[in-house]
């Protein structure tokens, strides 16, 4: 019998698991952080090094692939895997996030979303079954069906409507997607609203998806109001189906995303502070352009693996971002990926050996997260 | 008997020749084209990519080490290779052509020359001496007298003197330099005119220096001059000592410049171009951007076997810089650098079987490099 799409290997006292997701592309396990690359290329890195890093799913943007170079252009490549030439699984979303985010003219009714393209200012549509179409020609293994991203905050009416309108677009895409090698996710909304996100959940659970976003978290006011959306999505999704918090890659959120039984987690942030001099590192985050690392010839981390720290000193990359030589954004994006990534497999190990909640709690206190204005690192 | 720093291997009936350099970090073959790493870094390409394109010698720039980030800090690093992380030879310029040509409120005296740095103002004075210093702070494996670079046209009378006072400079940087690890090249000079160059290239050689720069032969009006420029020069020099001419890598320049028997080659030119989308291929330059490469999923050259052509296709390189993705110059900067590399591969093999006059011939016909408007691709 062939392996199912997922699997859960194994649930820690806490209630953090590890699983194993299965594409034509391979196998990855979970929890994972999956590094963006919304115009098919995560910034300045190669596949190459995204396999050395040890990275599995990675992200492309729907929204952005659409309107440049076109679904078209990428399905006669034979698919965004052939196109940018990364052999292992891949996912995109719905392209819903981009419209509501960085299009103008943005017109919502039943029938999608009607808006402007924010490179040339064309009008362009999007409906649940054009986001589909869209993703089918991209080819990735993972693809979510549209959804709308209410802005915060909405009154309890306006996202009680616009629940059930996604709940009505998310019946739509199922309904003609039908590429079986394409696993397509439900996005549970609702605000920070528990009956609509337990309503959000339990319908799209009804449906039958074989994984489930939550979106619409990394909007909120404060961070418990976040892992209280997070609770609220998890509670009635199926044990056995993996869970996908979108967007959301700080280090507090993924420990508390892990705690509450989320399996993926992706964000632009480690790449996008990196091409600005930002690392993460075990003794927390640093800016390389700081003077105290002018005639620092040590690693950026030096319990790091990756090909930064195995190769070039803090000395160099500040050295690197100060004359502005694009090398210094490439290394410190690797550097970061790989920690996030490297920290996805202490979590599993702590997960596999019954001890998330310690790690969790142990990490929380090194890095003072729990701090009102920690910043997750 | 340890192996000298310079052989000639080979001499093809063209005069054109191989040859083989010994450095402290490594031996490489002549005729060489060496990357250009200006700050410490070849822009976006990691050593190990120079490693894989099968790169030998790079060069940095003292005059940008030297203000950015000093040459205390680099030496500190322990030189210039442990800085970056190059482990194969490097070469250092003296410092001269960028105060020449980068640098505000020139003035020269017999002492050296004084000026402004283009980054902060701050005045600063480089000597012969001090460029030695500096380059041996740096620690490359060849390193550069100080030269001044005249302008282009100058008077016989200026350029005579000009001349003269490079002499007693050259005089004066191998006076103070005292590592034998580091080769020191004295530069000719005497812009297009005969006499001068033949007196500059016999008074250099009669200081014994390990090899010879060909310098001010860009600045010329024709190629033809270039190409007199470097005869002039190389009637003078030693046979057995290397000779490299400052500067120049189009294809003609090279080509012209192997038959006159000159053996190292460096220019900006292709990481500068492929940073605009230009690349070099069998069929000439291509510029990424056109938009009859929009559809096409061929390598950017099916005859290359850089890291780009083996995974990634025209389409998706014409995608990268549209959207501008750092990747797209990253990949494009390891094609050219290829392309010139396996270009001097070729000509190595021609001289080694007694055919090169007959190869570049064969390249200017093809791509037609004696029409006056020839770029030299």
């Amino acid at each position: 019998m062939a392996e199912p799409f997922f699997k859960v290997t194994h649930t820690d006292p806490s209630g953090a698991r590890c699983g194993v997701i299965t594409t034509s592309h391979g196998q990855v396990e979970t929890p994972i952080f999956m590094p963006v690359g919304t115009q098919a290329s995560v910034k300045f890195v190669s596949p190459d090094e995204l396999y050395e890093m040890h990275a599995g799913i990675i992200l492309a943007n729907t929204y952005h692939l659409w309107i440049r170079p076109g679904a078209e252009l990428i399905g006669q490549a034979g698919g965004v895997h052939k196109f940018m030439n990364y052999k292992r699984p891949m996912l995109t979303d719905s392209g819903g996030f981009q419209v509501f985010s960085l299009a103008d003219a943005r017109k919502i009714t039943e029938e999608g979303v009607s808006f402007r393209s924010h490179l040339d200012g064309a009008k362009l549509f999007l409906s649940p079954e054009e986001s589909i179409r869209v993703q089918n020609l991209l080819g990735a293994d993972i693809i979510m069906s549209l959804d709308e991203c209410p802005p915060y905050p909405s009154t309890y009416q306006y996202m009680k409507d616009s629940v059930e309108r996604t709940l009505r677009w998310a019946k739509r895409g199922l309904a003609v997607h039908n590429n079986p090698d394409q696993f397509l996710f439900g996005i549970v909304q609702g605000g920070e609203f528990e009956d609509l996100r337990h309503h959000s959940a339990n319908e799209l659970a009804a449906m039958d998806f074989p994984g489930y976003s939550i979106g619409g978290t990394s909007v909120g006011e404060t961070k418990a109001t976040m892992w209280k959306m997070i609770d609220y999505s998890v509670a009635k999704l199926p044990l056995h189906k993996p869970r996908y918090l979108m967007g959301v890659g700080s280090t507090d959120a993924i420990l508390q995303g892990v705690l509450r039984g989320v399996d993926m987690f992706d964000c632009v942030l480690p790449t996008r502070i990196a091409r600005h001099g930002t690392l993460m590192t075990s003794v927390g985050r640093i800016n390389i352009l700081n003077k105290q690392y002018e005639e620092d010839f040590t690693p950026v981390d030096p319990h790091c693996d990756c090909y930064t720290c195995q190769n070039f000193s803090r000395a160099y990359l500040r050295h690197l971002f100060k004359a502005k030589e694009g090398l210094g954004m490439r290394l410190a994006s690797i550097h970061n990926l790989r920690y996030l990534i490297a920290l996805m497999e202490e979590i599993r190990l702590a997960i596999r050996e019954d001890r998330f909640l310690e790690f969790k709690d142990d990490f929380f206190m090194k890095y003072n997260l729990d701090a009102p204005d920690a910043r997750g690192f």
